[in-house]
């Protein structure tokens, strides 16, 4: 593993790479880390996006702050003198980049580890990094600069694109490709049989039931991540597709023939069943759960623990299970809540009535 | 790895696989692939197991099809002439036959590859593959023809069945067993321990637990599939059971002491709690949990995201948290959308009850 | 790994051990495993600890039994005349720590496999067990006594604290902290990134999200547990935090940032989002879920598949999505099972209220 080695920008530079402008301060002023306003100290940067977190510049030891120009407006703003304001339209995205650029190198593997597995045929690229214990298969190819932590299996026909980090004990299993510039952390598996089976019972009526290969195969774009431990199966016949820049969390579940689209974000432990089309910047909620055989329109959004049971328009906003509107959901929540006294005014009318009843 | 082969087989030997009928056609003809109608070609065969996909039958370029016999006697049905039919009852299991056979074999280990680790008094069986980075601890046992991929572990006295696949990173802890013809998916865990404490207090008041010691095992019998990650714990003091011909899809839980029978389906994310069992034929859809301790009958249907609370009669079909009878649910859920309407007609019946009370 | 071998106690050694009174029997007999009531034989000790378990004592072969006071005094008890009784306040925690005496202790790793990769400046304790193929990074510290299964990798400035024992393949990632004492299970994975994206849009609409550096750590404090497969995320600048003696089962998610406090339970596949505290002694049940950036409430129980979506006061028990009072829970989902029946009386009421408003 290499030596950790420590970035820096200035002022101006940070700026300029946010697409952000320098409202005060000293745009020559090194900034080396970004950190929570109420822990910065010089050196730092940092950023607010939201208005509640307002009060908290008044005390910060900041250098910089990165904010929108419509909270430096606001009156209740109070950024301490020596603090260089950076006003960015999109101060989150901004924070993001500025991070990006200030993080810290951390070790990984340098160089093919002697002990690495690499069978006749593999093409390996240049730059490529591959540690202790990997297993790469026979007309696998691995691109240019990726890194393989230790582990690691790309098995045969497979391929990793240029830049990917691949984090311990990943399998790419045979024939699937993953793109250019995705992550892929520790435990994710790629390319497992799909869960396909004509289930069938035997001459004594005990279930018995039938594989189907599952000899497709997994095509995850460019600049996906994909979170610890989540798996994405094999197509039956054809691919399961992650597209561009998807972002998936931890023990996610992906079934076969399944196709996502460009920048959805798939939140941790959700699963999307077997054939399953999710369109462009769906999001899915923690624990939520999408049926086989359904479309889901661009833009969606599935709350947390949800469970989809039929298509969804674009920009659909649903929770619940089966999942319903959004607003809908909350509606019933509420009335649900009243139910008690809702039984009691039934029962007072029913009494009402039975007393007019008796006396008329 | 191994070099790939492709099988093939005629319509006829085909025919006689699935235990179906050769309707039309010339049985001499060589099927090399399985693909879906719409996109199979010259020397593939496809199947249509609905009525809703008879459509796509006319266009095919198949060379042959297999499909139900009361498909074929319909009027719609339209198959162009030079596609060889069979005829097969089951035409799902008859498909799963067919793609088995015609599934292109993908390279896999062979031999045992220098880097393992087998440890004395290990026993391997003959035409054993076990691939680099696996461990075989004393006392184990590998049947014949099993397969173990790369970084397979299985521990000191544990066993797997003759002709298993241990997909990579696999782990059978001491003392499990898997049985014959079983396939764990990458990133599975059988015999870890099970999730045992006393609760208990220190003398602080902070809670502070004394861990049972699990000192059972695991019983995979045969012909069981195992997705990716999922996880089987061992038993407390007995043994925690997977019936023959189970089939567990990814990250699903099996804890401590549960029993699972024949030919159950265990869909992704789905959870089975201690000492619960699972009768023959059970299904568990995705994402849907059982508790602790209870038994659920044989043939019986949990739907997704289900919550178990209760035991279940053999073939009941359930769905909610706490799950009840599929029809109550669905029925409740449909009452629930219609609260609002219902908090108003009572709001009117009360307006007209006063008015009525203050006109009398 | 090295030889099994057998431990024994006698049954004063063992009342001892239990802080326990031998009420009867021979204090010097020899007791060598612990076993369930109705299979227990010769050389056991078995123990009850609910009244309905009391009937299978009256044929138990046992040679001792630990069991409450209070269920001592019942009349229905009535054990043979050989068992010795141990008298104990907290059977199932004197259960326990019988249980871990008596426990067989199983193969593990000895000394330091010579295939396991170690990089220079990595500080390995005295009695430290490292497996086939683990991997340990520059500036790792694996404390006396730490047993390490194959293929387990504790990445640079990582820290596992003395006697902790870290299953096959499990992952400790740059600069995270395990504390003494600590089981972490086959294919846990502590300290991958957190899920941290600025939402965004490329120029052409297309979703593009910027990624947050995580550059945060974990810190597993001394006496956790962690189950298969479960992932505890870094945090994105501070830490995700889990507390002295927290017991966290298999494939089980945690957020970047969360707090989880001394003695919490997080059963199967429950979920933690980012940046929300669990005080000491709360409980989650299976396939919970706590949305991000909460407080819960020291020794509050968040029953199975409830979702959380606000803070919950200490001890508070909820269940449901969005979680409330488990007794308004409950009593929500039998009113709900009777809406069937108060549509009916409300339609009554109504034909009722336009046959006197027609007849006067």
């Amino acid at each position: 593993m290499s030596a950790t080695e420590t970035p820096r920008a200035t002022v101006a530079e940070l700026a300029a790479l946010v697409g952000g402008e320098l409202v005060r301060g000293d745009g020559a002023l090194q900034i080396l880390r970004v950190m929570p306003t109420d822990r910065a100290d010089h050196g730092a940067v940092t950023f607010v996006t939201r208005p509640e977190y307002i009060a908290k510049l008044a005390d910060t030891k900041a250098s910089a702050v990165i904010l929108a120009p419509d909270l430096l407006e606001r009156d209740d703003v109070d950024i301490p003198a020596q603090v260089a304001i950076i006003a960015a339209k999109k101060p989150y995205v901004a924070f993001a980049k500025a991070a990006q650029l200030l993080a810290k190198k951390v070790p990984a593997p340098v160089g093919v580890h002697a002990s690495a597995v690499i069978e006749p045929g593999a093409e390996i690229g240049p730059d490529v990094a591959i540690g202790p214990f990997c297993v790469i298969g026979g007309g696998a190819k691995i691109g240019a600069g990726a890194v393989l932590y230790p582990g690691v299996h790309v098995e045969a026909e497979a391929t990793v694109g240029a830049g990917s980090v691949l984090y311990n004990h990943v399998v790419v299993r045979h024939g699937c490709t993953v793109g250019a510039r995705c992550i892929l952390h520790p435990g994710v598996v790629i390319g497992s049989d799909g869960f396909g089976f004509a289930l069938s019972m035997n001459e004594e009526g005990v279930p018995s039931h039938e594989k189907i290969p599952q000899v497709g195969d997994v095509v995850v774009e460019d600049d996906v991540e994909i979170g610890s431990n989540s798996c994405v199966d094999r197509g039956a016949l054809g691919s399961t597709t992650i597209g561009v820049g998807t972002k998936i969390d931890n023990l996610v579940q992906i079934g076969h023939n399944v196709r996502v689209g460009r920048g959805a974000i798939l939140v941790a432990q959700s699963g999307v069943a077997g054939s399953s089309t999710l369109e462009d910047g769906v999001i899915l909620g923690a624990q939520s759960g999408i049926s086989g055989h359904l479309t889901i329109g661009a833009g969606a959004v599935v709350l947390g623990q949800a469970g989809v049971m039929k298509d969804l328009e674009p920009k659909a906003q649903v929770a619940g299970t089966p999942a319903e509107p959004k607003r809908d959901f909350f509606r019933s929540v509420l009335r649900v809540g009243k139910l008690d006294s809702l039984f009691s005014r039934v029962k007072k009318l029913e009494a009402l009535a039975s007393r007019e009843g008796s006396s008329s």
